[in-house]
């Protein structure tokens, strides 16, 4: 239980926030490479703030503010070039840097001046990796963009989801250090779902927790589950699987992205990578990108079952939703399950402290040498929960695309 | 005329408020029974409050608080079981006392903690009746669940409709006790829109009033009406129509029953009551639930005519929330057509009165020999306003259904 | 730039602000005639008060307020009858000037009582020209509805769009006096536009503005460009287009009304006037009504090229609203493609200090003599932006029918 005070020092995510800064500290997803080749701009909205992105016309991504200087014309209309996005209003050209490079009319009338000079619109770093594109807010210089190994992994074949849902973002990223909701949320409710639904082969084999365990590790926080009729031995407990601080979750065959859109929306994104199957081949532009729900109760009040009685993350989802926009943690009762969330709190405050003290905060990583592939252990894709929760392989068929990709 | 303070009095309905106690004397439905068989979850809003209803393993109803103690998951997603409502996130149970009454984790974690002991959620008392299920969120005793007249009715044909209104509770209650409205609302507006949509058929004959009485009684307000042509012989006025305090309707073949959700939407349930047809027999999870529609008006800012040239509920929905979400009594004009209307404020005001002063207000019956059947004598079904408006028979057939009743 | 006081100042419509009094002075579009022939009542927002418009039953226009004094249902539904509009709920009747002139069942119980005869709504002149129907909200004597020569052209095939934009008045109408975005957003974006589509045929002839300028005129401001290759013997730069004060734009063949709604929302009315065809004849009641679209970003925070690569007012309505609903005038940067805006803030100005001196603002006409037709010359058709923007001619073909012209 946090009093009221707490739980706004560790959800808020605005620029002067405790939260904010320390987020501001690492790269986030922002958009799937796929969307920019539908249409080469797009507005996003991330840590509170509205941002263009954009693809210039040499290929090279932008991320500068949302409102031309001139009349504040929304610059997601805007036009890429080859060095930089053109308003669609007046034609006021920006680069990279949220530099004014060009004022056409301007320049006509008024040779003699330079009004463009001295405006400067917001512009932040971006890179792209793996069809993901990161961003980063924080102050200069940046560090790397961490190369994690799902993103860096050959021969392999990807699939990006993405959900905004209503909630802030801690919920969705205490849930990552919360072992024991996998024996219930995605056992006995989504059993029970498959029984309401009348869909019983989608029933799963009870299991139980005996002990849970977390470690603090370089990357993060290590969560190590034993089952019953499991031993040390099992890779869940001697492996176990990652909260990649601040808010990432690791599992075998996914990372799960969990990035702020503002207090009380989170932009969740769903890298998967499956082994490639026999002649496949995936060039990036080819990385199918869909819609993850965030189910939320029916018009009469009750659970959408149907939406509820398969895969883990819209269950998830749905509950996230359930704690209300902003989870109240001065009414929770917490217990043995919540050592981990206990742990990842006060590892959060620690880094805040960090960040409030002009020091680095962990996962900033400025060696490239040392970045080449951060390897994150998880035991073997066919160990992982084997026979219990199944395979999550090719969601990107079971969801609404949200690019049609090309045949 | 009112103040605002008096308008704030008798409209508002949170837990403070004197209009929120004397609600909070009454039992309320707030759901038909066969939701509950569709799935036995269902999230209720009434009077500002949100609860979780549910019917565990046993068939027993229980009525607890919204959210999980743990960590604030929303128990309408939770599994019912013999003996009670398990959370879906981590599995703790809780029975309709609102105790938590086991923590799976906890308990193999901790054996010797017992973080459940102390847990308690809200819990209020539910109880069905006649297919709809009624809940009581007033102090300890709670008084009998009165049993009128057509909720016990035998060998009948029921259906059920819902809908919430956008609009303040009381709006919708003072409608009941203004007789004249049905002339005009239900008759000129009827027979316009009947002229705009092209179904002349709907048009009924012309009535006018030529005078209106109330007079107070033991259930609540008897409202009376003579029509020119009629004498005082007529069922109209020496039988009348009822007010059931605090805010029922009674006619001769259906209750309508309207219960806050919150300060600006009024839930309506309408319970229907036909004789059976030959041969023909209802069993409770058989009976029709509907949607009865609360008209807005069209993008274009015109009326939806086409919902609005017959029944006469969705005509009294949409002058509803015409009157805005909160009814600015402060500018209104009463006249004579409105008598039942300023006895209904006053009668509202006593009982408030009452309550504020430690005493119970009318309608509260705790002696189970006086509650068998409580009658509320209105004319015949085939004088109810005969020639004039029509049998409203089968509403289930005309309206879109909520359940797919099983064939 | 301006201050945030000055912003507030131009912007707010309310009826005790500056430009609130100021837009009161003159008469603005509230409906198409035909609408009213669908059906005969209409809920209009206009300058943030809510009316109710009717045609009577002797074909009378009536605009009165939205609320029944009795008991305040929205008149919306009221009933119209040969002298007045009759309330919907109790028959409760008011003629045009917002006077109760019958209260039936009032008259019947206390024929003595003249309950009615201090009730006075709040009511307005109303009057139809050419299609459209125009409203005067301001003090008395009302100035004579002006007959612009569009309104007024006889043998002429007329068609009306309207759409509400979710932004303040003020952006929509600075942007007519804003030459330059023709050569950007109507060429350059548009085109982009057409790129993106694969609909290269409705690329335009790249333009280049050389020089602008801005005249007071007896009805406005009249905006001057010359285009590359452009002489000042161009009908452009010597006949140039109008602001016709204070919000109508007027261009060849189009009158484009700007009509506040509340302070984020304005009603546009898309005026267009065409040669008529070889034995072609329109009557009012012809006049096709179409739906413009004010096109936003898509799910994605993408761009709806699809509506952007054709006409201008698609393109001018995304821009408007991506201004956000109050375009904040403290952050932008005027340069020299902005002399008109900033000319027009002025005149605005200075009108605002005119009426708060209890003076008359421009273009308000008295004489009937002098309002046969108020010609506003612009370019002839044939020129207007020749071969660069094409014809506009028949947009109702290409958008959502609002009505259903009688075949």
């Amino acid at each position: 239980m946090l009093t009221q005070q707490d739980n706004e020092r560790l959800t808020r995510i605005g620029p002067d926030t405790a939260a904010g800064k320390l987020l501001r500290c690492y790269w986030h997803p922002i958009a799937a490479a796929t969307e920019l080749a539908r249409h080469p701009t797009k507005l996003v909205k991330i840590l509170g703030e509205e941002l263009t992105l954009y693809r210039d016309g040499h290929g090279r991504l932008g991320l500068i503010g949302a409102y031309c200087a001139h009349r504040r014309a929304k610059l997601v209309y805007g036009i890429p070039e080859g060095d930089g996005l053109r308003c669609p209003y007046h034609g006021w050209k920006y680069d990279g840097a949220g530099r004014c490079v060009e004022q056409p009319f301007e320049q006509t009338a008024r040779p003699d001046r330079n009004l463009k000079d001295n405006i400067r619109l917001p512009a932040y770093k971006v890179e792209e990796l793996g069809g993901l594109i990161f961003a980063y807010l924080g102050a200069e210089p940046a560090p790397l963009l961490p190369r994690w190994d799902l993103l860096v992994e050959r021969n392999a074949w990807r699939e990006i989801g993405h959900t905004v849902t209503g909630c802030n973002w801690l919920q969705s990223a205490e849930n990552i250090l919360d072992p024991v909701h996998v024996e219930w949320l995605h056992g006995e409710f989504r059993n029970f779902a498959a029984g309401r639904t009348g869909r019983t082969e989608r029933k799963r084999k009870r299991i139980r927790h005996v002990k849970i365990a977390f470690d603090l590790a370089p990357y993060g926080i290590i969560k190590r589950r034993m089952l019953e009729h499991e031993t040390e031995e099992s890779d869940d407990w001697k492996i176990g699987h990652w909260l990649v601080f601040p808010s990432t979750q690791k599992g075998p065959d996914m990372l799960r992205f969990r990035v702020p859109v503002d207090d009380t929306h989170t932009a969740q994104w769903y890298y998967s990578v499956h082994p490639l199957a026999e002649g496949e081949l995936q060039k990036d532009e080819e990385i199918p990108l869909y819609d993850m729900p965030s189910p939320v109760l029916d018009e009469h009040g009750q659970p959408p079952v149907d939406q509820l009685d398969g895969d883990v993350d819209p269950q998830d989802n749905a509950i996230f939703v359930s704690q209300e926009p902003i989870y109240d943690r001065t009414k929770e009762t917490l217990g043995e399950s919540d050592r981990g969330i206990v742990m990842y709190r006060h590892l959060l405050d620690h880094q805040m402290k960090l960040v409030e003290e002009g020091k680095e905060p962990m996962n900033v990583f400025r060696d490239p040498a040392a970045n080449v592939c951060l390897s994150l252990p998880t035991e073997s894709r066919e160990h992982f929960l084997t026979g219990r929760l199944g395979a999550r392989a090719r969601q990107s068929r079971r969801y609404r695309s949200i690019l049609r990709v090309p045949a």
